[in-house]
């Protein structure tokens, strides 16, 4: 009784794990070769062997030196669900036909309580080579799970690095807007881009799907169409407004915004029809919000409408007219955003779409997911491509921090090392450059991987954060690295270690496992 | 009676309209400023008004002539079950504080039986600026649609057409693969890469959700892992093997195969294990499929492999033994496929991913989608660079085909103008520049717009058809193409025109409503 209660404060204390965001992520969201397989390790009774993999990137997007970890949420709600439906069965039995029926009954039965996953958290700043998910169980449903772990992580880590690097160059004091749904990826890479550009630092998005989902603020403007469907102001039917304190209500404010037309036409201007109706409004009572420059030289018409705005405010005496929010929202990207504050500019807001979130620059990160372990033995993949050698071992992953509170390196060891210690000091090796190593002595060392998704019920699992903490755990990460890791140009790469110890078992197995050359 | 009994046999004429394929797409699945907008149409008693507008795109993808227009489908499930939830009004009241009750009533009431579809058939070869779709009806409720429809179409035209110009390269014989799933932009972007990669012409998917949903053939082949799983021949268990024909059973397989691994050691090649498993598996009257290969040089290790499988077979006498398949499958897209054929390959089979999905050469198709009538009053979108000028008015469009059965050129015509004819001399003109405009006598005329979505039960609806229909109908759409206009380098611009009458009456509207400027 007392356990059962217990049991339920602990289930209260975390995120409910009702499934992925969208319902069609599935265990059938897999590749065909994940049953292949399953099947032959079924066959060679070998499905339940405990293996371990991990998934991890090789190289950072865009040109850059750093990555932010975003789709954890969705794995974790995927694997809490995971189970296959009759419908799925049969659909499986008509595209296996020559699979024997034992197997549909082990797939019928299979969930993930024997799986372990423990992961970065999300929204962290990672690098490549270091695990960000560490995912062990039987190797049959561990490797049913790939494809859709790799989906889920890949779109959203690269989505969310982009969303961060925009941030970077826009600056923190600009509101950024993502405006990219039409042009996205598909219904859900719509909503995906939203919610992560949201955990890479974006403040609001269009898309009202993803505020709806994820309470993410919204914040639009309007369309030309809207324009360019009033023939003239006579279609105006309803033209009065009440003030804004309610006190009085102007009968005619069609006439008041004429008349400020007339006053402004004088100063000569692109945007006097929009100075016109917010100055009726503030006569009102009511502070219009801005403008949106959509074409031409953005750098130039927000200088030229922000000296209007200003002229305004000082003419006619309209405290904060000159503050009025100018928004800009034409193709923009990184590049353009650079070339803005380079020429100088007066947009406070920008709202960006299809460079965001298609990733244009660079529409894939390339995640894999790698056996390092099978009944504790350890397995590493072989390349004559150095960077596509796989880490072996079921490791640990810490961040050693400096005095400064710079993360200084990242470290892997084998499970049962020493964990690094503060104020002492740690060799680190390059896992595959014999000559490149260092001593560092951390001022604090952080464990990466936390157990997400627990084998049993001893173990904590961590708890889940709402997106908001998510995105405020994504900036304090941003905000902590040092400044040469994160330029736009020539960035230093930060520096990914293993442990000695693990760099000479590396090096030992490499050689047992390669083929001997031999010339001719 | 009878009504109702004709009523049910038209419905089961039709495709189900069950709503999209992912249930995230609804009605908020849109840009909150198309909810102001249309507040703002309602609030001006204006919401009512008909309005028509053209969805297209400005310029072909992939440096090419050509697209494959996709995504109708979805579009025509999503209107036919366009209704807000009670839970969707709740969430757009809170997020829209300052609108009247009365919105959020009218909101409720929405659906679209008074709105019409007229579109291109999904899987055709299209061309800038001719409208894919023609929406027309009230015009709060068609700016609720631009959003998912631009979604929808959006990705869905852009991957079929990659697919096209993956198939394009490779040639008819070869089969290709697409496996995308786990670099795609999200779950459904793989899971709808699946379905528009297959319309525009790839063979088959490794996506298993995409097989159950579409009916889309499954393919695979093993992954490292399943390799590097097995630490020696002594985890294989059960040994034995029944023949193919069930006549008897070979008790130790593995035997058999080292046998034949010791014959072909001595032919010294890369492949074999491989072959000696196929060699064990021919004797008991079973064939292996293939290899893939997934790294190194693809085009001398497919000719090398070629070569061994052929010897084998002349030296061991195993008919058939030299056409085993042989797939390739890293990091492949149009160049590569192009180099591989340039420098001479032996592969048969072609798995592609990244490149394919995420159209990394080029994330995003631009299609807008435009005002162009109001209340019957014409409108137009200026723009100082003239590829964003919209061409105004409910239009007509129109195939011409000349006498070798090859389009010679697509027309748009106003909507009551007559329909061009077979065998009559047509002049077609360039809508933007004066000088270019040609006699076309077309030997068939084929209107492009049919109603997918009708206004009223009174006229015929176009049927939604299978997709391996849409397939065909798109290889038969691509066949039919001059090559000219098809090749990857330096292709021919297909041509676009408009009518005479269509073309006057846009430089007249375009001389109206254009400011007169002034030189100081």
């Amino acid at each position: 009784m007392e356990a059962e209660a217990s049991g339920l404060k602990k289930q209260q204390l975390h995120t409910k794990l009702n499934g992925p965001t969208n319902s069609m992520v599935t265990p059938l969201l897999t590749d065909l070769y994940q049953f292949t397989m399953a099947y032959a390790y079924w066959k060679a009774r070998k499905h339940l062997e405990r293996a371990v993999f991990d998934l991890f990137f090789r190289r950072n997007p865009f040109g850059g030196e750093y990555t932010v970890f975003a789709g954890l949420e969705e794995c974790v709600q995927f694997i809490a669900n995971f189970k296959f439906t009759e419908e799925d069965i049969l659909y499986l039995r008509s595209s296996l036909p020559n699979c024997e029926d034992g197997f549909f009954d082990y797939l019928r039965g299979i969930n993930c309580s024997d799986v372990e996953v423990y992961a970065i958290s999300e929204g962290s700043v990672v690098f490549p080579k270091i695990p960000l998910l560490r995912v062990e169980g039987p190797i049959a449903v561990v490797q049913l799970l790939e494809t859709p772990f790799v989906n889920l992580i890949n779109y959203a880590s690269l989505v969310a690095t982009n969303a961060a690097r925009h941030r970077f160059v826009a600056g923190k004091s600009k509101v950024l807007l993502e405006f990219g749904l039409r042009r996205a990826q598909g219904p859900d890479g719509g909503i995906s881009a939203s919610k992560y550009c949201y955990i890479g630092g974006f403040d609001a998005t269009s898309n009202v799907a993803a505020g709806q989902l994820f309470g993410i603020p919204l914040r639009g403007t309007h369309s030309h169409a809207f324009v360019s469907s009033f023939m003239s102001p006579n279609e105006i039917i309803d033209k009065s407004l009440c003030r804004n304190d309610g006190s009085s209500t102007c009968e005619d404010f069609v006439s008041l915004v004429q008349t400020w037309l007339r006053k402004i036409q004088v100063m000569r201007s692109g945007v006097p029809n929009f100075c016109a109706v917010a100055l009726a409004l503030a006569d009102l009572g009511y502070k219009a919000i801005g403008i949106r420059l959509d074409s031409g030289d953005i750098a130039y018409l927000s200088i030229e409408a922000r000296k209007f705005f200003c002229a305004i405010e000082k003419e006619f005496e309209v405290p904060g007219f000159g503050n009025m929010t100018i928004t800009a929202s034409n193709d923009l990207n990184e590049e353009t955003l650079d070339a803005l504050n380079k020429q100088g500019h007066e947009v406070d807001s920008f709202g960006i779409g299809t460079y965001l979130v298609t990733c244009y620059a660079q529409a894939a990160l390339g995640c894999v997911f790698k056996l390092v372990e099978i009944n504790n033995l350890p397995r590493i993949k072989l390349s004559e491509d150095v960077s596509k050698v796989s880490i072996p071992c079921k490791k640990r992953c810490y961040r050693l921090y400096g005095r400064e509170g710079y993360p200084l390196v990242d470290i892997m060891t084998g499970e049962n090392e020493p964990r690094p210690k503060a104020a002492e000091r740690v060799l680190c090796r390059h896992p595959f450059n014999e000559s490149k190593r260092a001593y560092v002595v951390p001022q604090r060392v952080e464990e990466l991987l936390k157990c997400y998704w627990p084998g049993d019920s001893g173990k904590a699992r961590e708890e889940l954060s709402p997106l908001k903490e998510i995105r405020n755990h994504c900036m304090r990460q941003l905000d902590q690295m040092q400044p040469d890791h994160m330029r736009r140009l020539n960035p230093t790469p930060y520096k990914v270690s293993v442990s000695a110890k693990l760099y000479d078992f590396i090096h030992l197995l490499w050689l047992n496992e390669a083929p001997v050359g031999e010339l001719q």
